[in-house]
């Protein structure tokens, strides 16, 4: 029987430790959303961010920002933003619309607010495997869900598929942390197939609908899905074609209902964090 | 005829490079090597700077600091060297001796005169490939390597043995940002041998003496030898036993005179891009 991992049971056990750790706290955790525009795609996420922060008792703020905001108002409202001592967490939704840019906020964000990991703080530290700082979101829900399946990793050989600075390359530098052997692949990988069937674990984040079939795994994979993808009848779908490949496979997670539906937990735990840190630095 | 990668030939390859960029600059590039105490290995390192930037034209200024300088002494020592508008590059000897430390340094230091890449914003460049930071020595010591004996990386396979942020990790990313699809190894990795032998590349950085045997490579592997390391009769050796595995590779770099050597020409590299980025800016 293949293990169906679900979004849904791994954000049900991160929702009891978030709650543990909300109650040694004197404040309540409060998130920034700071969106320029309405793409859909930014409310959509905001959406399931609102939902999950509520249903947890955490604050969200929202600040929507005119499309044609000036880059000195952009950088100034950050920056009100990011000297407000209420708010513990900032979560901007990038890429920012065309003529905008967002260096002067990435240099300047806290890093003990940056909690979806823009600051080169919180990189060089995901690159360094130092726990204390706050990786990508989507990053941290691929480590979730195998934690949440008792996956050890240690000494398993992983082939990653993608190279992206919010998934691949962190994927793959917390996974080495814990002691995986990791393979990072991407477009110019040659034995692409090969090396994903003779790995004990696959993650599919080459943002390619259904590209990852059969002939991609073997009876022991073990699949993490992070694609996000529209199929040719407009339905959402992974990376992976999970009707053929699910029967075959070890453990899987699907698309929807899989590593998407941790990624707001992980921001509600870094806002948590980023609370505790500040209380704790009092 | 196995081809016999010599640091030699690399660094008289660079410094034709460097020589012709220098006469572009009004300024002669110069160099802060801060060295607190005097190691043996510390000394070997700076006189093989010493000797490289002297054949260049290229300016150092030691900074003996005493080993029993206090914290405050260090770090204001550190800030004026920083400040100084003649030193384009700084080289910090790390780790510094017991009870002080690098932490104030480190996130103090000039990301344009950061040349060993000890600080979050070269480190993130290096995570991130961008090609304007400066990534630590060694490693980019390695990727000159293959480029002077054109060995071109798309699509190949590498191996990297060894994690380190100054070597494994770095030359990984620096790997990948030329399409090469990079497996990091390490020593919880369980078929370490099957990975070298079944890759095209391999990156010797495990730090142990003559363990990469005729069992890891096949006839067509390109050996790195990154190790510095003592045998059993005290001669200098290499990760790799050279003297077995060199007949039945394509491509070996012996040790010593192999990487070690070309690492102070990309220290010297580092320093005149970096006083051309200076010049460029003002």
């Amino acid at each position: 029987m293949t293990l169906i991992m679900k979004g849904s049971e791994v954000a049900a056990g991160m929702k009891a430790k978030i709650l543990d750790e909300l109650h040694t706290l004197s404040v309540t955790p409060t998130l920034a959303v700071i969106r320029v525009g309405s793409r859909p795609d930014d409310l959509a996420y905001e959406r399931g961010i609102l939902k999950r922060f509520d249903s947890l008792g955490l604050n969200v703020k929202v600040h929507e920002l005119d499309a044609n905001i000036s880059q000195s108002e952009f950088d100034s409202a950050f920056m009100n933003i990011n000297n407000d001592s209420n708010i513990h967490g900032i979560l901007l939704f990038r890429p920012l619309p065309e003529g905008l840019s967002d260096e002067f906020a990435v240099s300047h964000v806290d890093p003990m607010k940056d909690v979806d990991c823009m600051s080169d703080s919180n990189i060089a530290g995901v690159f360094a495997g130092k726990s204390e700082c706050f990786a990508p979101c989507t990053a941290g829900a691929v480590m979730e869900m195998l934690s949440h399946y008792d996956i050890p990793l240690q000494g398993l050989n992983v082939a990653i598929i993608g190279r992206s600075m919010v998934i691949g390359r962190p994927v793959a530098m917390m996974m080495m942390k814990q002691n995986a052997t990791v393979t990072i692949c991407h477009t110019k990988t040659k034995n692409l197939q090969e090396i994903c069937r003779r790995s004990d674990v696959i993650i599919a984040a080459a943002g390619k609908a259904l590209m990852l079939t059969r002939d991609y795994v073997n009876e022991n994979s073990i699949i993490v899905d992070v694609g996000i993808n529209v199929d040719a009848n407009g339905k959402l779908c992974g990376d992976v074609d999970f009707e053929n490949v699910s029967s075959c496979v070890k453990a899987i997670s699907p698309v929807p209902g899989g590593v998407g539906a941790v990624t707001t937990s992980v921001l509600a735990e870094h806002v948590v964090r980023a609370a505790k840190m500040k209380e704790m630095k009092v």
